[in-house]
């Protein structure tokens, strides 16, 4: 017997898949974690209700969170991973041999273990030997890193509320601007630029601010609010369109959704989006 | 007392909004009609217990059928739509003032008749001196057209099921080539790329046999299956990508979505349709 799960939002629109079974589901230090099994999608992850990532659907995200940056960032040898438990995103970061070293940092090590264990499909590069795993806080890990600058970093978060709100305050990128390398490139999720116009926006307005230059750029995800989601590119030297043709190349011979035509499509702003940002 | 209004996708997924009131329910001979008023995006319609157009979130849609044809043919004083019945289409068609005459084809004017009572803010241009309806069988139309060619002609068709079906059919697309100028454009919207993704992909090819060349474009609508819809552009002579650029500066003063950079972006094809298609 399968059974509906909906997801409500903002109280009269919602999004339902109908749940073969439930895997897992248990409570962390920060959040409900539950593994299910979908008709529609496969397996997949949700935290605190919501839907995460599931496993026919989850290409496009992680490949328009991470490609944008590692096909555009002059050097790609030091990357910085903060969230991303289900280990997606580490995965296509992981695809690019010229990563010599990929620090992850989530702040509830139960949800990696959760997902490791039940998501291997999602998170199959967790054994790579470039990468290293922190178990924290995000915000203190940016704060109190003292070592080399990150080449790329990419901001995996939730939406803005909860454990992930600190990830989007202006603060927090001022600490990514001073941990960055010069040519160096910050990409975050930015959420849903119709049900959520304005926290879109004004994630792009504070990474203008603290970078000089933020670019939100947009693809589909079935499973996420409204029909569009957004990232944002911002760096201080680097342009989002001068692409690493051999790196791209590489990419797009296995990758889902991204390729070099969607990389310079992606950065076109709607016009509502266009008129709000100039 | 809002009720959820649930549409179901192939059986185990399922989109739906909380809706307010029935404005008003019949049948038409083709088709069951409902005007509804939903909490999230205002009044709209279904056919068939099939959302089709809502007023908040029609102008993508709209927008996106309409305005690169009508950008790019060289010709635009005569335009032909086929359905339509909401209206939407022939509004942005009338925008353009190099319009002089345009045709629609609806085959259910109890469509258009409910429509032009209940939804007059989507169909806003029904009293354009500019305008011709006709009430009958599009394919039909087509085929008994011995008036001047058309300079664009736009398929605004249900799903290729029921009345809708043979708009999708290679001989219908034979007898559009029949009816099109020389530097003519075709344009039809093509369905959704991922849930169904064999139906968009046999649109684009029977499109392609026909008139040589047919490229698809893409972009998000909120209520329609999965997360993106699509249009496909035909034409035998005309670049997709060489925009009039007086009538696109005139239409992106006003636009929601659609604008020059948009319309060199939807065509971008995501790699498992770039891969299909070559």
């Amino acid at each position: 017997m399968s059974l509906w799960y909906d997801e409500i939002h903002r109280g009269n629109q919602r999004f339902g898949l109908k749940v073969r079974q439930t895997i897992y589901m248990g409570r962390s230090e920060f959040q409900k974690i539950a593994i299910v099994e979908t008709e529609a999608f496969g397996k997949g992850l949700l935290l605190d209700d919501v839907f995460m990532t599931l496993e026919q659907d989850e290409r496009t995200y992680h490949e328009m969170l991470v490609h944008p940056s590692l096909n555009t960032a002059p050097s790609i040898k030091r990357v910085l991973v903060i969230g991303g438990g289900d280990g997606g995103a580490v995965r296509e970061v992981l695809r690019h041999p010229d990563v010599e070293h990929c620090d992850i940092c989530e702040i509830d090590g139960q949800l990696i273990e959760v997902c490791r264990e039940y998501l291997p499909e999602i998170g199959s590069a967790w054994d790579d030997p470039r990468l290293t795993v922190y178990v924290g806080d995000g915000v203190k890990f940016v704060e109190e890193h003292t070592g080399e600058p990150y080449d790329v970093i990419l901001i995996d978060g939730c939406d803005p509320v909860g454990p992930a709100a600190a990830l989007f305050g202006e603060p927090f990128f001022e600490c990514l601007a001073g941990i960055l390398s010069r040519d160096g490139v910050v990409a975050i999720q930015s959420e849903d630029p119709h049900l959520y116009n304005e926290v879109h926006l004004e994630i792009v307005r504070r990474m203008r601010k603290v970078f000089g230059h933020a670019h939100p750029y947009y693809a589909g995800i079935m499973i996420y609010p409204g029909n569009t989601w957004s990232w944002t590119f911002a760096s201080r030297n680097v342009d989002h369109l001068a692409l690493n043709l051999e790196r791209v190349a590489r990419i797009e011979e296995t990758s889902e959704y991204y390729n070099r035509a969607i990389h310079a499509a992606a950065f076109a702003q709607p016009n509502f989006i266009h008129k709000a940002l100039t």
